[in-house]
């Protein structure tokens, strides 16, 4: 089972942003619409019987997109209409959707794009992936909160100052883990945070600690995985003397750099490039697809089978 | 009106490889499938109509795409279903559809995965393209026939020849121009031809000849139109000094290098590159940019609306 | 001739940040080397005269880059040594190197990687190069001064302020930019300023603005050049239909979006992209491409010749 | 030691098209160049020595490329200069040279553009890299001589007879694999074969096999190496959820797929793709990644060291 009915996001949660803050840049004023994600097996009556519901309260379908899987017989939608003028009331959906959903043993999930998620930070010394996605928050093209920024140094205090955001620094310690790990865990509960984003946060997370976000942590891996999994991937990609370095976002499970790859890039090395020219090219990439992969969740784009990913963007 | 309805393509017309040629590759078989092109004005409804006809009629739907153009209120659809268990008999289709085509006022086209659309080839000296459709065809990448490869030159009879096809030469010169193209119309209209490829042909065509294909001549473009539209675009590329080159496919309308575009890519290159390299290695762009493109459109993947490709891939 | 004996840069200016400002990043302690450009008519002895006069003052050699342009006959050569134990002080290169220099007809540029070059930025309203710039600068990728930011609106001092540098509005009305420019080149002239970038400032500079830097201002063009130069090449790309977008830098000469092209790079959209996704996307493609230009200049990396650049990256 | 001298390239070995076969293409006339590879520690001098030496009989430099390892301290050059007005006959360079070779404890080859080194091609069912190579040599892209085709299967005849190749089918069992390696050895050996390039050879080289042309044999992997090295790489990165699919060309070595990597590329995926359109996508980047390899081998573009390579593309 892949979505479970998730709390209706019906409050709306407008932060504005503080006096003498950067302006909250060129958000242009969004159309109300709800977004609903189906993952279930597929048959014969099932696109029908969703049209057929959505058309029945007169939803303007404005996007829609589906994947079947033939090997596994699977069905996965996402499909996003208009508020204005839907006829039913958020809060009566799950009620009227029951039946459909039963009948065609659907995992479901609906959500509204005037809902902005709320997004925790963690990051270490590597500030790049950090600063990337502060400037695309205040630039609008992340709509989402940032309610809280944690890391294990202080090196990044200013960035946060700097985009008026909360930053906690939390010492971690390979003695004080657990602790330090209850500490985030008490934070991110106060902060109501609906997912976590790793910006190259250099501790490897508990599994009691990834349980309590299930496919809800993302994370940025500095290499094309499987490629180099694990520690020094620059290191061993110059080793290797490979033509391409990668970066790999996705979601984190259990076992190190082996969660449902969400996205993917690439860029061209020579032997001219030092290391440390790797690194700062890779620094470009790991910006871009880490971003990437924040926004597809934000924006509910993201379904999940198999270890994989299938995103429609 | 982008789309008019067709003469459905019922009649299978298999025809196998001569004896002593290549094998006709590793052709998976294929479950047959029917595709359904829509284009028409937005509106509620629309999905949930096509979705319940297909339904009613059993039909086992393989892959659905969809897209709104929000600015001109435009609704393009592809879905692709089995004919194994569909209940509606082929030659039927055409009146059962026609009251939902009518009511929401549409522009469609069937088609079905067992015909294998008859593509005529045009050519001149540089045979790279044509050596690489050849291979795709011959391999089962591209589901079609090539009744008939017609050339300005002789230099390529030699690859026809080796892949056991048909080989025309018919000579174009500036004075019997008219005449040459009567003889080509002549000799498409003789093999039945459904589309055309000019694969690096070096010959303009007359708009009174590209009436007869429209929309269903696909000319490759040695540039990344609308960059270096015309003649010698390497050439140009290389005064200009640009870092990367491109290659387009696209429909060939009346007006030249400016028919919708398929698709485009492009590759880096260097001070390092003399012209020669630029066309060496463009040559491998426009093999892949042509080919994807033919790829396409014999799988009824491309819409066309407001001189833009859709393609559904 | 393209380069002039240029006054050399003997004194560093090691400007330290402010207090309260962020840190000046991660910084690796450099070697101190210097870059010798050279570009002159080709002849055969000109590598050996060359690696014998550096072999003579015991340069430790570490970088080499040489280009022949076989049509033109012209020979470009970037090469860069250790200062560690270069047995020739800086103020005798000149009077050193001189002789050869005549012979062999040189343009030649010697600059020293201690040196950091003074950066002024001009913005408009879109700030994502600008942040982009500010980010590099401060982790030390960019290794230059950025005396002062011009802007012709308010928007970005924010940013200014978060990195500590200092900004200045100038307000460009279309009656008074010529009195916008002098303001602009006294602070300029005040700033001691080597080059300058143009960041997506949307102003069009005056022919006599540009002959204060020739070939010393950085511009960024949101499309594919040659491709939709001018006005709004995002919405004139939508319109045509292309399938990838497209980003260049180049050097301003007085021809608008004709000058030398230093880098370009490019991304894939599709139909679903609207105009909004193609600026967003397109932002990703400005910034690193700009950036790259901007490195490259400053590394001495770029040569120029007939409109165009050799990049020794 | 990389590189031990080589017994010198000086007849010729044009052999021309037999009659009834497809054009030698559009080889354009080449000017007759000498290319010197160089690897040696890296000291002070090594430049200007070597220039001394071309420049002392006459060479006209084309282009010269050199790269330093900073952490071996290793010096590694490519310099190709014309053979017309070259003041040294070729027998007598390896004498002429010695003393500088000596003196700087160099590995250096040299050889001379007029040679087309003879290259045998190792295939098995899949043709489509076979295909492309048959295709770039009779088209002059390869400069260079096939002499014999071998095979463990017999699917690929009609491609070799196509273009006019001698083809030689040697059946592989498991249990007669040795004896098989003999034969073909005895084969390669008869046509004094150069190098070998594995175009998807299904077969696993045996380390004796492989030490009869160490560094002269290239494959094609159809992963972006170290991922999914071995068997059956597509289904793994499906099964594993990547977003891109690449390809790696390297030289052979006894541990599988872990020899110098020549060259690498990668083409974007999405869950549309089934194996088989991986499979047919992949086949694509093979293609190029394998015949750009085998391009810079036969021009000497390739250098090795550390288990990596040095390309002066």
């Amino acid at each position: 089972m892949v979505y479970h009915e998730k709390k209706l996001a019906v409050s709306g949660l407008m932060t504005g942003a503080s006096p003498g803050q950067p302006p909250t840049g060129m958000q242009k004023p969004m159309k109300e619409t709800a977004i609903l994600l189906i993952s279930c097996p597929d048959q014969k009556g099932l696109v029908a019987a969703i049209a057929n519901f959505l058309h029945e309260h007169d939803a303007n379908i404005l996007h829609a997109d589906q994947h079947q899987d033939a090997e596994l017989e699977l069905f996965l939608m996402r499909v996003e209409w208009e508020m204005a003028d839907f006829g039913l009331p958020v809060p009566e959906f799950s009620h009227a959707f029951a039946p459909l959903a039963e009948r065609f043993r659907m995992d479901w999930r609906l959500s509204l794009s005037s809902y902005r998620p709320r997004m925790a930070v963690f990051v270490s010394r590597y500030d790049h992936c950090l600063a990337d996605l502060l400037y695309r928050h205040q630039s609008g093209e992340l709509h989402c909160e940032i309610p809280i920024i944690i890391s294990n140094h202080e090196d990044t205090q200013w960035l946060a100052d700097a985009y008026g955001l909360p930053f906690q620094h939390i010492h971690v310690h390979k003695d004080s883990k657990a602790e330090a790990e209850k500490m985030q865990l008490a934070l991110l509960h106060h902060h109501r945070v609906d997912f976590l984003v790793l910006a190259r946060y250099m501790q490897v997370l508990s599994p009691e600690f990834i349980r309590h976000y299930p496919h809800r942590i993302i994370n940025i891996h500095h290499s094309f995985l499987p490629a180099f999994n694990g520690a020094k991937p620059y290191h061993r990609a110059f080793e290797r003397g490979v033509k391409l370095i990668g970066a790999t976002s996705h979601y984190v499970t259990e076992v190190l750099d082996d969660g449902p790859i969400i996205e993917q890039d690439v860029t061209r090395v020579s032997h001219r490039y030092a290391i440390e020219d790797l690194i700062q090219k890779g620094a470009d990439l790991e910006k871009v697809v880490l971003s990437r992969a924040v926004k597809w969740h934000i924006e509910s784009r993201i379904l999940l089978y198999a270890n994989k990913t299938v995103v429609f963007d």
